[in-house]
């Protein structure tokens, strides 16, 4: 199994003083692979706000800054399901440079996004197409690893 | 007559690969000064759109980059109502390092604020509070220009 | 001859609490589409900077904002050189929903970019392999425009 | 022992279209207020770097969002020194609305800043002048710790 992945290139707008990635600016690149993973799906986070008032908020979130990025690479931003809840899926994400997998790792993270009613901020159960695909890719971790040895 | 000041300070935030503040930030320096200037004035913009429907939306701009900010320097940012009309506001900005007026001139610019109605994205009227206000700044400004010999 | 068009999809880090893009966000989708165009020449800044002391800065630039951008939307961001000067490139820029040219027309600026030496940050001319092709590109406009009847 | 406090005003930059503050840009809240805490102490950045060839890097970190903030509002940003070693400091840092300790808490967490020789990017001891006032932050919460019954 493997996760879904995005790219992102590095702008100047993404970079600081510094001459790497400001490390806010790495969330906002794991949010565009979240983002693009539900729109593989199907899932479009516009109309589910104003038809169905469903909206998702991060409600924790940890990440390791390993390497930084520099201005005009080109990344690669993972995201899996790590866990699903009723009403909460936990990321695990990664960002690499040179392939994911397969270059260097710059960043690992995890992050709980929960679902809310848009109406009353209130917890709500994940979209009914949502639930099903989470819980199999949870499903094919675990077992991927049970089987291995 | 002088115009209204809000001070800036420069975070790594702002900044890019090149050592200064990325260009788009000053537009965000920008704002602040518009968005204070109103404070000052005792408008606050949530309750004016929850409770008004008025919104502000920037409807063209320009400005010259004359020297660039650095990480750590402390700016002065100026808004002045250099027109106002019915529907709209054009602001007069500068960005100043070293004290607005005395120092050096960073960025000088215009922008023009649309007033909107936030159901219809229509053109409307300032509110009236404001209105009196604008044709204050102008008309303080005008005479000013007559007595300069 | 057809502008340089790059595609940006609009995210949650792009917009604001008005629903739409925050207007100093549509500068970095038009700087976007000026890197990808010097990406396509086979021109990375990044080693300009670093062996030529070679660095580009926006000094002046106008928009006019004509209608907003919402979160998920697909643009197109065009980018055409308008006047080349020895140590600066003036570029067209539109914003477009729906496909350059065919959909809706959001933005519609210019931005001027002078080329400077990073040790001194004075004006120097532009890069050996720039040059030729902005006056072409910039040739190619005024011919079409004389040979519009 | 009262934590450091920085306030920090919410303007539409640091909004997104759920009408809150976007996730990342509380990390540049929490930046703002570790670079005032350092400026607070005497340290400027700019001049570490420049002089010393000393840069900070966040190496890791953790944030739960408890509640958002929205437009307009003052938040106080808090900044402790939870831990202190040779090459890096951990911050335990808050953000509140009303005030800090008295108002909402909206996000709690911890940030470890890594100190890094600028030139090689590899580990090396804090600035002589900020190690001491790190460990003594340290011992007066360990002290404060042991004292309560």
């Amino acid at each position: 199994m493997s996760p879904f992945i995005w790219p992102v290139r590095v702008y100047y707008e993404d970079t600081d003083a510094g001459g790497v990635v400001y490390y806010a600016n790495y969330l906002k690149f794991m949010e565009r692979a979240r983002t693009e993973w539900l729109r593989s799906l199907g899932i479009e986070q516009e109309p589910l706000l104003r038809e169905d008032n469903v909206m998702f908020v991060v409600a924790d979130m940890e990440a390791k800054f390993r390497r930084p990025a520099r201005f005009g690479e080109l990344l690669e931003v993972t995201s899996e399901v790590a866990e699903s809840r009723r009403a909460s899926i936990t990321f695990a994400q990664e960002i690499w440079r040179g392939g994911a997998g397969a270059g260097e790792l710059l960043l690992s993270g995890r992050v709980r996004v929960a679902c809310l009613d848009a109406r009353t901020f209130r917890p709500r159960s994940l979209p009914d197409r949502l639930a099903p695909e989470c819980l199999s890719q949870v499903d094919r971790a675990e077992r991927l690893l049970r089987e291995t040895p």
